[in-house]
């Protein structure tokens, strides 16, 4: 049995309630050049006061020193091990989610660049020299309306950033069994496209995709720069068992940036409209209160800040974060969680494989000698350094939800 | 996907450099009557300095409470997982090994024993009276030259030590599918050479051996002692995935014991000339510190004083190696890891299960707040206990050789 055939096996449905927030990237490191961390300068009075009142640790991602990228870093909060391939979020499913695309389960999703290529047909630029986004808007609208629907397959072309857009099929009997075009270099032609199994569904995918492919080539070939494309990441949606199934949960989430609620959506999650600002997610939470027995809760800006090196920016995060923990305890969830997906240290401004601070609370919890959330307080805690798809198994165990197991 | 196909997926070469200094047997353990293992009461300003500079943990080489063979120790340590069969590297392998023999990838390897048998050919001492080296290099030789083939297959037989012989065929065509002829008991024969498999290879080794046996079985017959021999541990080269392949390494090994430089040479590092002493196997290291990005560097001899229950031996071996630490830090190696492959506690006498004081110092190591590398100190790591085949995955990282994980 997996870790998750027995929580589904033992989670029953109860009247307690989970708040599980994440502060995205939230672990810091120390160094000599900074040896404090952002959770250790700053003033957050009422997260030490859950950590005084729970119990701490150090939660890994994916492994001891695997640096997890986003997707990998819910999935495994959420309970789904990161390294089955059956959780493996494709880069085009991800890129999809990220622009709060409403993915079906049949759909194929690739990613995109806008790229530069010569009268030969060779990429000279992989990234049509960062394009514009406008300008990304305004040719996906373009190769849009020039094709909704190929074959009886509809099509979406969609802009995500820069070069990048996100390309979706959508119609019966379509695989995402479809190699690269992108080469990953300059100085090549981009690939033919090409099925990476032998099925029916592949070849269809491959003929629909060969036309569509024609026509955006013909189109983008008089201009002078982003005049090809090169996609990748060909994928669908994992079709993982969701909250309900494996914990019997009634779960929402709540989260300011679309990829993250794309996660949320393929665990099963209610989105629940919300605004930009943390205070905006603490008061969603509120007015959803009733509704809900599991709230996801995404922090942006901890992560967003630490991938610029800009440790002042993350104080203030983390310092606001604090101050909306008392809207939180006024409405007495039975268990909280604060935990983040990975480490993103201001000194190596990029994610990390550092474990993550970890704090859980509620009335059997067994609280340790912890009192403060922080990495050197949470070093000490009682839950050690463990991996962080653990953590539903804590929270259900915790809110009373599940059952024991063997007689 | 496995650990190691992770870890091979996400490797890249850089220009950085990692020396995993690994104390043969270094972890102690406190009893009664002595409640201070050599760590403890050895005086090691420099591995107290990298313990403060780093992060600490403790390292379980196979399980929580499994002793592990030097084989398992170290396979653990290059991060191969020694429960699994692939890596299982077999006793005839281990012994041709640890005699410096150069083992090709398809020779078969057993260990051997001579013995004593009566007049009816019962074994009345397996290890003939242990039989004084001297007269098994001299038996080795004899039957060395009486036989150095047989059809078309190279016969090597080598002493080790005492009673203890290697014997090696090379040839095409061979299978170490061959059950031993020691019953492990005196009172029966030797039994006959039989193959567990019935595949053509195995049959043709077993006609082989028969012919060999013979041959050795008639030399020694007339002799009061060392009148037979034994044959266990048919095995030959695991062929286990290299650093190169799997880590993108260019490893060497600097090992004064043969048994250490086998197992280094099986994960494909090359094997550093050096001398007998601890000061040589650093000369090592700094002459041939721009030829390689990863070092392994074996200290022998807190091992050998722990199964000798001989603590000050231990204590001054471990303040040798303390003493040789600034030439190591001269090179300014990226990443340094001081790691043991078992514990080998002097009350004990013998290897044992203890986890392994282990400490990791690089730039982005996250230094806790152990400052000592001691058993006791280490239990407070920010590591914690953890399986020492995350070791690699661990200098890999904070070396800057491992990508994210997924988008």
């Amino acid at each position: 049995m997996t870790h998750l055939d027995i929580l589904s096996k033992l989670a029953t449905k109860t009247d307690s309630k989970i708040v599980l927030l994440v502060m995205d990237g939230v672990g810091g490191i120390h160094t000599a050049e900074r040896p404090e961390t952002e959770l250790e300068l700053a003033r957050i009075p009422n997260l030490n006061r859950l950590a005084k009142e729970g119990c701490c640790g150090r939660s890994m991602p994916v492994s001891y020193a695997i640096t997890p990228g986003s997707g990998p870093g819910h999935l495994s909060l959420f309970g789904y091990d990161p390294l089955e391939p059956a959780y493996d979020i494709g880069r085009g499913v991800l890129e999809a989610l990220g622009i709060d695309f409403k993915l079906e389960k049949s759909d194929i999703a690739a990613r995109g660049n806008f790229c530069d290529v010569n009268a030969e047909g060779i990429i000279t630029n992989r990234r049509a020299g960062r394009l514009p986004t406008d300008e990304c808007i305004k040719l996906c609208k373009e190769l849009q309306d020039s094709l909704p629907e190929m074959d009886g397959v509809k099509v979406f072309i969609m802009p995500v950033k820069e070069y990048r857009f996100a390309l979706v099929l959508r119609g019966a009997g379509l695989s995402p069994a479809i190699a690269d075009t992108d080469p990953q270099k300059e100085g090549f032609t981009p690939k033919d496209i090409e099925a990476t199994e032998d099925t029916p569904a592949a070849r269809r995918t491959v003929a629909i995709l060969k036309k569509i492919a024609a026509l955006y080539y013909k189109i983008l070939k008089p201009r002078k720069t982003a005049n090809s494309i090169l996609l990748r990441g060909f994928s669908s949606h994992p079709g993982m068992p969701t909250f309900q199934e494996l914990y019997k949960l009634t779960p929402a989430a709540i989260a300011t940036y679309p990829l993250y609620r794309g996660v949320a959506t393929l665990a099963g999650m209610d989105i629940l409209k919300t605004g930009t600002e943390i205070a905006d997610e603490f008061k969603t939470l509120e007015e959803n209160w009733a509704k809900y027995d599991f709230f996801f809760m995404h922090i942006k800006k901890t992560d967003s800040y630490g991938e610029d090196g800009n440790s002042a920016g993350r104080i203030k995060v983390i310092e606001e974060t604090d101050g909306q923990i008392p809207r939180l305890l006024a409405l007495k969830p039975d268990v909280i969680a604060v935990a983040g997906d990975h480490s993103t240290p201001p000194p190596m401004k990029a994610h990390s494989w550092h474990p993550v601070p970890f704090l859980l609370r509620g009335k059997f919890c067994d609280a340790d000698d912890v009192e403060a959330f922080t990495e050197g307080a949470c070093n000490h805690g009682r839950l050690g350094m463990f991996p962080a798809r653990a953590i539903m198994e804590m929270l259900l165990a915790c809110a009373g939800k599940l059952q024991k197991y063997g007689a």
